[in-house]
């Protein structure tokens, strides 16, 4: 039979058996062959059969014809037979039917859905391939296999965006898709579908705009910031991206990464996150120095890489806090950049201008006139509320046990105080935060995550929390008292040209030594003793080590850069480095110049005025 | 219609569908309205419905009705009619039916059963919620469901007493208990059934009377004690509580914590263990120092509670051996006390009196009269008997190891070696202690559980357990020859105006370091040597180091302990610690004051009367 | 009944219940007694019925009877009569019959099959235990279940040749076999079985004859001991014995390494391993030290030996690379061959002959009159295309890379160039080395696998392999001038009576430490611009720290190993070790003595020849 009328249809891949219509001529492809006819592809899924007595010329697999939809059968065979038409026009059947969303999946349950999704994860299995699927709505997983432990469909990688079909099932108790079809969006449709997505999930993931805990000139004007941080962050979450928080380890650093902690984890959970994932998708790391060392950052990729091999996962998420703002920093950020990553910074030290280069997002007090006082602690609860506001009620407190272990001085300190002043007393904050110094100190770097929230009264168990807090502090105490007992005795004490009072002690030879607290915390304790002892003077403590020293001081107007700068310059081969805050801060050098270092250091800061 | 009968019935929670009677009048609660009547809950878990025509007043939520069964139907749906009685008494049906113990669920499969039992454990996963349940008859898994990776039953908590039903199934192989109800007992309920599953758990964890493998005073008055810490090791494993085993990482500690880990691993496997799960209950930690370290505490804690809230596993039980009877323990014993655990000690050395505030038993051959010579070992292969009789047959040989190992001159030597001397010789328990202590060095503090049970013997390989003890023996000897060659000719002597002989090696310098033998074990391989050249006369060997000396001595009065005490507050700034036994120890110093210190030393060991 | 006829048949234990004739008399086992009658083993497990009314004589459990077969019912049960024959012949019914081999099992889902095999892997999961089954054609698992966590068929151990049947399912996406019978094969039986197996697998571990990527006339040479090396890889993956990599931790080794990594994991995919085990069958592990340590050999035999019994794994073989030919690895050896384990050695380092009586095969070009010319990563490279001749592609440039890092000044270098001088310049590969070494420095003793292939662009990404290596050279060579410009300024410089220049820098007290380049690198790099410095004239150059020596030397007739062995004897108490090559190396001592090793040292330098 001759086709007279000359509109030939070509499905598209959208399209299901329903779309077709009988009567109608259809541009196919051949798939193979069988003694009773011919198969041909009517789009990239449906199949249908020439009948040997319908097939009118000879072809190979591959070929394109047309054919006539003779007959669907109830079981879904669809009776075909080979037409040839010599002028005829095509028309593209879209198929653009009304979608599922993956929101919606529970409520079919038994049911084939379509959904143009983005893939989030590709886990193989020694079974099945798992692709976690996201859109708007939220994330499901899709089961397809084609052999036990083989990559299904491995044309789709992480980060396409996918037609996906399927049956909608319960399985272990758990939805899943089982997927029929799967397909990468044409560059045109993917662009569509990607731009819903993203502006569906741009808006869900923006934080709402909430009151700051207390009033405050300085996080006002870094709410900008604040928003974005928390903004990739939720979106992160969303789009199932793993997030590694790297943080200072004292209580300051400590209790800004534990709010965001919080938040996040009571964000991934209220997403339905399946529970086995969750240390996957979250890592809380305290760093062992002030700043992100290389080997940390190797660390951190070495696993994160092989997660992506091992898990299908994304890259992930860098969040800094108490920490990143600095050129010490920008080795390891130029690590991470050669993977793209995205790095986000919530300090409050000085920072560096340079470094923002590397950064999508930094939220620091400095950058809007404030300055350290409004610690890490502060900036950190403010935005695990960004992030999840319910977080609030729980970590109310946490600002104040900030402020107090960072010293700050700064206006927001009190009004933190005050908000929490019925429940926590100065003295509890004081308390808290050594304790948290005290116990990430015997924690090394691990994040003791659930020893920390008991600390942070966290875990609905306030006897244990005043129990445990009582406890790290009056052993921390007892520590401090032994060390400056030993301590103590070896200080030499000189007055430079400037009249400042300069106390020196070697803290490696007269000062126990791998225990708590460590040179710093030493240093630092001797100076507040000498600082009492000599009320009214300027004083200036030099905690020196075999190839470093601690610098502490009052009442001189020093420049530890600019002096670490200069000697680095004036004594050849003495490897000086170092730096820190204008009168706090730490210098290094190799430890057979140590004398002559430190004699140059002393000579300089006799020489700076005092207050 | 208006009842004429006064007697109004309350169904208990646990009566089942069957136990209601038909035109029995009960009081009810409201549960929620529907277009075609009222629903009401009949007891905690029954629900019936008085149709829209049979209601006669208005009614909210939570209200008590009274209503009249008219009839349940083949499907389970009972139709009710309210009713209003003016006077009426009430009664309760308590449906105290025979209840399934766990023991017997076995034989139940496909059945229906109701159960009083003890929450040991609650897991969730990405599925169900698992609760690990306990009676005095065993322990089984119940799945409860209510949503993928949601909690079931959130009110139930670890510990508490519920009375659940439900269906007993085998999913994969394993029993499991289907559960469609699950709720936690009244006070009352509670004490009784507690005190039921007590009761016979405690009958069940108190170990049977053996006599001990040799004929022993001592062990015989620390019996009582040592039954006692049998019996806390047993009841933990009936009841899914975890265990950590810390010990002294000599040949001594090693021999006393692998007795008790076979027996540990053993009865677990008895009871059933899953084998997945065996190293969750069980874990041997060598410890670094000789007792309790605050890192070790903080790295026990941080695991367990991680544990606690990722499996829902309970807190652990702390077990120490040949440790853990001192002071220098209490720091870590107050933190894990701060989380209530229970803390067992079974030591050797003398113990400090304040210490047993922390512990829930303690077996110390010091609190009989006796002394180190019975030593840990020798108790721990004791203990083991008691946890799992059958242990005896592998391990009769341990305390011969041990007590070679730790030079015991105790009458219990002669009769342990006695007991295995066709099998072991002396010589062989030698050379098995001496690959103990070499092993160990190189294992740092991994537990090498397979190498360890190969120098053992346990692992049914004798002609792979010779080849390995004669390799390590030799190899030790040869690291041993190296380094007293190295030292030897480094030693300082003197006579002290006691006579004794004094020598001084630095153990610092004149050692190889980071490698086998470590200075403690130089400094007493030194000090055997110089004893046989000096025999007849008094002998101190001191191993000094930068911050530390070790001290060994022999026919000199001496008081260790003392002589730190009045060091440490003689030399200001010296940061004088230390101790251990009278005639052997150590101290330590600030590296700064070592001379002051070393010389102070000396001048009180010159002082002590020679034996 | 007696029967007539005098032949008895004895039922193989091959044999089904189809291989029975009815009429015949079968020699039997008393298996136990029912009211109704006897039951008897025909075989080790086909059973059958002596009806009370047939039994003829009295007996006990495992009596041996003479049954005739009287019926077999539809259901399988087999009604027997006991007969009593005075005179009788036997004959053994073997049921050889044509077996099904593990490559088959796919097409045979659903059937019952019977096969003979290895026991590859023994693994108890909570249900089922799960046998790794081996033979000529592939692996396969196979379930068989007694009792929930129970060992099935304890009897069978790792390694045995067994008979197993059973339904051939589907299960979780997954092909295993479900065991009904499971038996060992009687010596004879197993060695037949055992050497068809072995054979085939022999035939298929044996790699291909390639040419190799260059003309050499050394690698000719060694042709014969790689092909032995790669024999031994393609076997441990067709038997599931997993592969430990043991590797010199710079550019060459780890290029050698990754070259086999690649290979071995290919092939692992492409024998169908279950992604989930790869990290069980395969470990890539770089050394501290450049020599197999004890610490090293015993943490790979700690977790080597857990997973045995964890996993039911086979005992690994261990592959040295660039490493491992010297009597410095003895000593773990011989703890490796306590445990019968297999060494394989691929080395260019100058060969120790003891070293040989502990390797199944060893390449080292010394063997066939090389030298370290011909470098670890060229022979790495040309065994992983024996290992899996595809993986050349991606690996070609790797010879290049090792050949610049390694310095070789043999004529393989200019030819590995050539081969890749389209793609990678000189320049690039010294980049890539130098890349390799500063991203080890960071990962420490971790393999970094991804970062690595990054590195070595194996990640078909070469965007990101050019930016991952212009950053590491660029970071490296900035730490380097960091360190140079410390240390230069404290060389000391004399003249030696033989005219070398002697340069000496204490490279503890002058240099960074903790930080790239490490010490043996800052004493290389020092001693390369001295050289320039010093062009025409022989140079030596120590690093010196407390208790080592790196010594460097150019045109000095030096022989480090016979210096040191000098210094060991003419200096009592110095500890004095140590090594190299002639004329690289570095001496080992304890601090005490430095000086006068130092003074020894450079006195006996001063008295060699100058070229």
């Amino acid at each position: 039979m001759e086709n007279s009328d000359n509109m030939v249809y070509r499905l598209g891949s959208g399209c299901e058996l329903s779309d077709i219509v009988t009567g109608n001529v259809y541009e196919v492809k051949v798939q193979g062959f069988a003694k009773f006819g011919t198969f041909v592809y009517l789009n990239s899924h449906i199949k249908g059969l020439i009948h040997i007595s319908n097939v009118k010329t000879e072809h190979n697999e591959g070929d394109k014809l047309l054919v006539l939809v003779r007959n669907i059968r109830d079981n879904g065979n669809i009776d075909l037979e080979e037409v040839t038409i010599r002028n005829y026009e095509v028309s593209n059947v879209a198929c653009k039917r009304p979608q599922t969303r993956l929101g919606d999946l529970r409520s079919r349950v038994g049911n084939n859905v379509s959904l143009d999704v983005e893939i989030a994860q590709i886990k193989q299995t020694s079974g099945p391939t798992i692709f976690t699927l996201i859109d708007e709505t939220g994330k499901e997983n899709a089961a397809a296999f084609i052999e036990a432990g083989k990559r299904a469909y491995p044309e789709v990688e992480l980060g396409d965006i996918v037609h996906v079909s399927g049956e909608v099932m319960m399985r272990n108790d758990q939805l899943q898709l089982e997927v029929s079809h799967m397909e990468v969006l044409s560059e045109e449709d993917k662009n569509l579908v990607l731009k819903r997505i993203e502006k569906a999930l741009d808006d869900r993931a923006y934080p709402e705009d909430l009151p700051f805990m207390i009033e405050s000139e300085v996080l006002e004007m870094l709410k900008p910031a604040m928003k974005d941080v928390a903004f990739h962050i939720r979106k992160a979450i969303f789009t199932n991206q793993p997030v590694i928080l790297r943080h200072h380890a004292d209580a300051d650093g400590i209790v800004a990464a534990v709010s965001v902690e919080r938040a996040i984890t009571s964000l991934i959970r209220d997403e339905g996150g399946d529970p086995d994932l969750e240390s996957h998708l979250f890592k809380r790391a305290p760093s062992k120095a002030p700043f992100y060392e290389i080997e940390d950052v190797t660390r951190d990729l070495d696993y994160a890489l092989k997660d992506n091999i091992k898990y299908g996962q994304k890259l992930p998420l860098i969040l800094m806090m108490d920490n990143g703002s600095t050129e010490e920093d920008e080795p390891s950020y130029r690590m991470a950049k050669v993977y793209d990553l995205t790095i986000l910074v919530v300090d409050h030290h000085h920072p560096d201008e340079s470094t923002d280069a590397f950064l999508t997002a930094h939220v620091n007090p400095y950058h809007v006139g404030g300055d350290f006082g409004v610690t890490a602690g502060m900036l950190g609860a403010e935005l695990a509320r960004m992030i999840y506001p319910p977080v609030e009620e729980s970590i109310r407190h946490f600002p104040a046990v900030a402020a107090v272990g960072d010293r700050s001085e700064a206006p927001e300190r009190a009004k933190y105080l005050q908000l929490v002043e019925d429940t926590y007393s100065e003295d509890d904050c004081k308390d808290i935060a050594l304790a948290l110094d005290y116990e990430q100190f015997w924690l090394r770097f691990n994040d003791g995550r659930e020893i920390v929230k008991d600390i942070l009264n966290l875990n609905d168990n306030t006897g244990r929390h005043k129990r445990l807090v009582s406890l790290l502090v009056a052993e921390a105490n007892l520590a401090i008292k032994e060390q400056i007992e030993t301590s103590m005795p070896h200080v030499e004490r000189s007055v430079l040209e400037n009249d400042a009072r300069l106390f020196t002690i070697d803290v490696e030879i007269y000062a126990h030594r791998f225990t708590f607290p460590p040179p710093g915390k030493t240093s630092g304790e001797i100076h507040d003793i000498l600082c009492k002892e000599n009320e009214g003077s300027p004083v200036v403590t030099l905690g020196v080590g075999p190839d470093f020293a601690v610098i502490r001081s009052r009442g001189v107007l020093m420049n530890i850069p600019r002096m670490v700068r200069e000697l680095r310059e004036e004594i050849i081969g003495g490897g000086v480095n170092g730096g820190g805050h204008l009168v706090v801060g730490s210098i290094k050098f190799v430890e057979g110049m140590r004398d002559t270092v430190i004699a140059g250091l002393i000579e300089k800061i006799g020489k700076f005025p005092i207050e």
